[in-house]
């Protein structure tokens, strides 16, 4: 019973942070109170202090979901492909798809690092450092095999990683592109950017 | 008389844009006060009312003052070079070194888009759309003359631009790459992108 009652828990904190990420993607964090949360998820303040201590453990909680979803979903894919082409488009598309299907939880991730504490902001980042050393070492490894533009490795990562994050910005999934044919089109521009004449469409 | 002292608000002015600018940056627009914003500026409260309505008005002058140096510095520039390509890989490099020399005030105009009021959000937006519809009708032109990979324009166009925006989230000035080297690696990378092989290096 114990368990049954705190797996409910887990459940609603889950959906507490789906539906907080919402908020706070649409008003920003600053901008948002517990009020509009509590709202948002369908309790009064004090019942969502059952659940969570503060604004800034929501957010954290949010962040740290994301990342999780991104180890899941993309890094622990890609990591076995064996060909540092193939894994490059593999990790371009699943991260674009994640960021068009979990748009506020994964774009909160990008938008409000300064909301965090500096203990939890320092955690978010060095997951995020190692997510951004693995595309480095996928490009490390077509330069090595002499299948890379003229470019920058570090700099290239962050271009490709830009380019992914910033898909909420301005990307709407009812207009002319499906979400798939704007995951596409990344991978398309993406590899362009990377690899030489040939290697990409 | 009256035009001197004119002129000197207008230069205290923007010196207060710049130095508000740097607060926006590192605190957020949220987080920071009107007591931050007068201590950078090293005015008392009631002093900086003599030349600000309020911290809303602050940011609305700082994002029209970087879409100024948006227009002169790039768009003025760039408009009027004949080859689609060339001109690409001038807006970019224009752009890039706008970005990386002014970061503060270049860099809230990503930011903060939420900070404005609504009938200021809509002159700023439409600002950057004029932009993005430039940086468009150029790779429209490549298209047309065979020139162009085969790319979404308006997808590009959002990539292109998400590259630049992002470089003032990673780039450090004292770090292994000078301002010139990065803004040199965005044109390659951009332009690689985007044009046909053989087109970009």
């Amino acid at each position: 019973l114990r368990t049954r009652a705190r797996r409910a828990d887990q459940n609603r904190l889950a959906d507490i942070y789906g539906r907080a990420a919402e908020v706070f993607w649409r008003k920003g964090y600053h901008a948002a109170s517990l009020n509009d949360l509590a709202k948002a998820v369908g309790l009064t303040k004090p019942g969502l202090y059952h659940y969570i201590r503060g604004k800034e453990q929501i957010l954290f909680g949010i962040m740290s979901h994301a990342m999780n979803l991104l180890q899941v979903r993309v890094v622990d894919v890609v990591r076995s492909i064996a060909d540092p082409e193939v894994r490059l488009k593999a990790t371009l598309e699943r991260h674009a798809r994640l960021i068009v299907s979990e748009a506020p939880a994964v774009g909160v991730l990008a938008e409000e690092m300064a909301g965090l504490s500096p203990a939890h902001r320092r955690r978010i980042a060095q997951r995020k450092r190692d997510y951004l050393n693995l595309i480095r070492s996928t490009l490390q490894e077509l330069q090595a095999a002499g299948r890379l533009r003229d470019v920058d490795i570090t700099t290239t990562a962050f271009c490709l990683s830009a380019m992914i994050v910033w898909l909420p910005r301005w990307y709407h999934p009812e207009g002319r592109l499906s979400p798939e044919q704007v995951v596409a089109e990344i991978v398309k521009i993406g590899a362009g950017a990377v690899c030489r004449p040939g290697c990409a469409g």
